[in-house]
């Protein structure tokens, strides 16, 4: 096969690829990074990928009517056109001017900490010359192997198909991919050392994200998340358990939608760090216990019913072709989950300890990683205990009524006057909001609490609807405060937060603020005894701690004490792919990390209907 | 699905099976090891496959066309009818009376040595009962077996996935396969530890065998043989090699074919034991070299050139998910192929020596396992050496004008008056011949030797064709001896033995004495102190020692001294299958076998030419 490879470089940045001819552009650039302001992802429908082509123009498919509808004619013979509707043409050289082909701003996921973890991964690679006149290739492989590298090694049977051939084209020069320093998995012509890939994906109940990081060095090179495609069979975990069971085949069809998305995002890491899938040689995954069950195809009815046990600790290595879907690596590599700890408690919370070493501080320190399911560590000089809240996806931007993840065009920063309650608010990259991210929500949530728009119960306060239009009423009542009027917005509609709205991100704190509190109390720990309070995952990062702390999301620690951390789970799944020695360290958090199980302490529903109010008037009584 | 049964019995041995309705009752004696007297292999051609239906007779399918030719009207109303057109009906019973319906005497393979080897196999299955109020069953299974049978083992990945679904059907208690004591590799529902079986397979140049083996004791369950099916891509190995390397995908063909015809032959063992094919966990191969690479996929090109060097040694172990067709097995089962010695000496020659515990002696011991490619292992206090010959498939029936393999219908002895020349011959089974098996060529050639019609090069003696009709002359010269005539053979033609005939036997017995004579040398060792003459292979059963001695086959050992072992290749794979320490064994005898490539010897060609010709003319002259 010969591909037309076409080499694509996009203006202002100047970013270039070469991809084959017949390539789609809106594909090409989400692969990239590069932003587009869609919201209906590619399907044409929106108009808003436009993109200007200013060289290689000629070998164009013909506009589409699509783009007949969106674009004038003056603006199509000059070029532009939408992005989605083009297929890469097999010309030498293709120039796209983007408005927004800047590095995305999508904060859908963040990439985390730096890792500096010394590399020592579980998958390296030796090159070797064979003496051409022994005879047993195989143990002359091994020979010189622990002769040159000090390494006793096996061959196995994937490898031992692959020795001849190697051995032909590369005229007795091999690579050999050795698995944890036991195992020779493949041999390949050459020197191909230098091409050592490994990808670390973080599967949360909402979203996914994947890392293609350098073996050798621990260096990440590509980065790709987008949102978990099994929404489609319910927003939280429970709902998708209830889905795994309700049929014969269900739990295939889910696995098989996670895998399908987490090959589209290694292609598409592949895509933007310009290299050949088949030099990714192993992948590390992370996700609470549902999520890796459900990855690995192993029913999650366990976590179906009370006591929500979970059948298995240790991490699992699974070969990727024993999985339904064939992931675009190499196809000796080897998948790597890290180990649970218990109960819904799963891979990301041992992952995410891994990345902020919680294992290293004697004092007390909270480590909350916040998503649709919330999971809470305590830690002091006698172990661990951990819980996990079923905050729901409500700071995920979803079971908001005008709920987004958190992108340019998501109202992340919210401030209501109190007197007049006119709205000052910012999104991410400045764009015209499109709708209001996690971060957005708790910030406009703590502006109504503190102008008294809504009390400390949640509930909206009638007796302002007539200070302010935007306060809207039904039948006489207050029930939603507009943040931006329609003609503010990109989407032709106000923006607002409506009672139901108040009501998710009550229930979602309460949760959190529950299970921090009888955690600390299993240790017989204050929070002002807590020295630190790391927030981890995407919502924690953008934030405002001011925020946080008038909802009463957290338990009442310092604001100098708490710390966002950002997606701690994908670092640590990045921290376990770079080191072996950190994946037994990540086996032992497991195995040493005691789990309480909320729903048995009888305690937790006063405490969770309590918390469900706001905690204080303080900053409101302040303001007025 | 209701799968509606039938049972069937076979008079007159009353033997009784349950098999689906619509089930070929052709296939079905043939799986069962039941004799047909066919030729046709069941394409309806032959009509020799006639049984007579005692029962069920109204069920059945109306004659086909090829009933209706074969058999005569008032037979069919007796209810005769052809195996091969009958599909079991679905009635209760049915009972098929047939004249061969003992078990089937076939020849093909011989079913070796008797093992008696204490069993201690790589796969083991224990019951557990799981407390259910614990958490982490993984770690509960392990720590079960660990208090109860002091094995300390991890479940893989495969076992995982079964285990919720286990439990749950078994109340808690399952049944987990263990493999080589180290990993559970499958857990079942409830008690299952009395299924546990395994197979071993030879795959012989032009034959295979296959064994059915009851793990927990080492017992034979089924027995089941058929042509190698490779025979379609070259008789012997070499042509096969070159049609391997001949285009990309021959091997993947050649690797397919083999495996389906395993396949068969696993599932019709299993059907002549009346068991699931999903009680199967492993699979030991053996086989020459060649044989060994085709299965595992592993290109051979490495033989095809001088000096015919092997890729690697070791015993492989491959999943069945990794093979190219599905054995029907449990789909965790693994296969292990012996390890090979070196050339084409593989794990057929490690099999048979394990077989014949050649180890175990210090005197001189000569080990032959002939076939289509022959090797010869000689042993004393000193170690072993080894070399393979290609003797060609002559002693297999194949390459000889009226050659086939050892069933009832072949002629497998001779007897030739010196006077007269007139001919006795024997049938393996009495039956009317068809054709020539090994044991009965070398028989022929001996008798035609000591009667004078071929001289000691070989050649047919012109000047004895006027004194037998017998002897058949081309322009005056004697090219043919006839064994049987036309009206005494099953075939409807006379059964010969031809000038060409003679030369493959020539070859092939030349081969084989250049070997052992060459292996002799390099140990300085003279017949006369060989104490023991092992003869492995179908041939070396039926063959009479005496036709032995007079073509020259084997070095002048005293009769005494020669011992038939039969298909040893096949009982050192049950062996290897029903022991691990015997496998170890197995891999000792591997690397501690020298190999001699006979091609390097530059007496070679010289001692094959003078073997070439008959040795003695002392039986002849006794004779006269």
């Amino acid at each position: 096969m010969t591909e037309h490879l076409v080499s694509v470089s996009f203006q202002p940045s100047g970013r270039t690829v070469d991809v084959p001819a017949g390539t789609d552009l809106f594909s090409l650039m989400v692969n990239l990074g590069l932003k587009h302001a869609n919201t209906c992802g590619g399907k044409g429908k929106c108009g808003k990928c436009k993109v200007k082509i200013e060289e290689g123009l000629h070998g164009l498919n013909p506009p589409t009517e699509t783009e007949l509808k969106h674009l004038l004619p003056e603006e199509i013979g000059r070029g532009y056109r939408l992005a989605c509707a083009v297929q890469i043409p097999p010309v030498p050289f293709l120039s796209v001017r983007s408005p927004s082909s800047g590095p995305s701003t999508q904060k859908l996921q963040t990439e985390g900490l730096a890792v500096s973890v010394p590399p020592d991964p579980a998958v390296k690679k030796y090159t070797i010359r064979l003496d051409r006149s022994g005879s047993f290739e195989e143990e002359g492989v091994a020979d010189e192997l622990q002769e040159r590298y000090g390494i006793v090694c096996l061959m196995d049977y994937a490898a031992l198909t692959m020795l001849p051939e190697a051995i032909e084209r590369g005229k007795g020069c091999v690579t050999c991919t050795v698995y944890r320093g036991e195992t020779i998995t493949a041999v390949e012509p050459g020197d191909t050392t230098g091409k050592c890939l490994g990808f670390a994906a973080d599967i949360g109940t909402t979203k996914l994200a994947v890392y293609l990081v350098d073996l050798r060095s621990g260096e990440q090179l590509a980065f790709s998340a987008s949102p978990n495609p099994q929404v489609l069979y319910g927003d939280d975990v429970m709902s998708r358990i209830t889905f795994a069971m309700a049929g014969k085949g269900n739990l295939l069809t889910m696995q098989k939608t996670l895998l399908k998305e987490i090959a589209r995002l290694v292609s598409g890491c592949c895509v933007q760090a310009g290299t050949d899938p088949r030099w990714v040689y192993e992948g590390c995954i992370v996700g609470n216990t549902c999520m890796i069950q459900v990855f690995l195809g192993i029913s999650p009815k366990n976590l179906a019913f009370f006591p929500y046990r979970n059948l298995f600790r240790k991490g699992v290595t699974v070969g990727v072709k024993e999985l339904p879907v064939r992931l675009p690596v190499h196809r000796t590599a080897r998948i790597y989950t890290l180990p649970l700890i218990a109960g819904f408690v799963g891979a990301d919370t041992v992952a995410a300890r891994l990345a902020v070493e919680l294992n290293d501080f004697r004092e007390p320190r909270l480590l909350l990683d916040i998503g649709t399911n919330t999971e809470v560590v305590l830690s002091d000089g006698n172990g661990s205990i951990s819980c996990s809240c079923a905050s729901g996806p409500a700071f995920e931007g979803m079971h908001i009524t005008y709920g987004m993840k958190a992108d340019s065009s998501s109202i992340d920063r919210v401030s209501i006057d109190p007197e007049t309650f006119e709205v000052a608010f910012h999104t991410i990259d400045g764009a015209k909001p499109a709708g209001i991210c996690g971060s957005g929500i708790a910030s406009a949530i703590a502006e109504m609490l503190k102008t008294g728009i809504i009390g400390p119960n949640g509930k909206f306060r009638n007796d302002l609807s007539g200070s302010t239009e935007r306060i809207k009423t039904v039948d006489g009542k207050a029930v939603e405060f507009v943040l931006a009027w329609k003609h503010e917005t990109a989407v032709n509609t106000d923006i607002s937060i409506s009672q139901k709205d108040v009501v998710e991100v009550q229930k979602a704190k309460a949760a959190i603020y529950a299970g921090c509190t009888l955690l600390m109390r299993q240790k017989g720990i204050t929070a002002d005894q807590i020295q630190s309070l790391v927030v981890a995952g995407a919502f924690g990062q953008f934030v405002d701690k001011g925020s946080v702390q008038t909802i009463g999301m957290f338990p009442e620690v310092a604001p100098g004490r708490v710390h966002e951390v950002g997606n701690a789970a994908g670092t640590g799944a990045r921290i376990a792919l770079a080191s072996l020695p950190k994946r037994e360290e990540a086996e032992r958090i497991a195995h040493t990390t005691k789990y309480y199980e909320l729903a048995t302490d009888p305690d937790f529903t006063g405490i969770y209907a309590r918390a469900m109010l706001f905690p204080q008037r303080r900053d409101h009584d302040a303001g007025n």
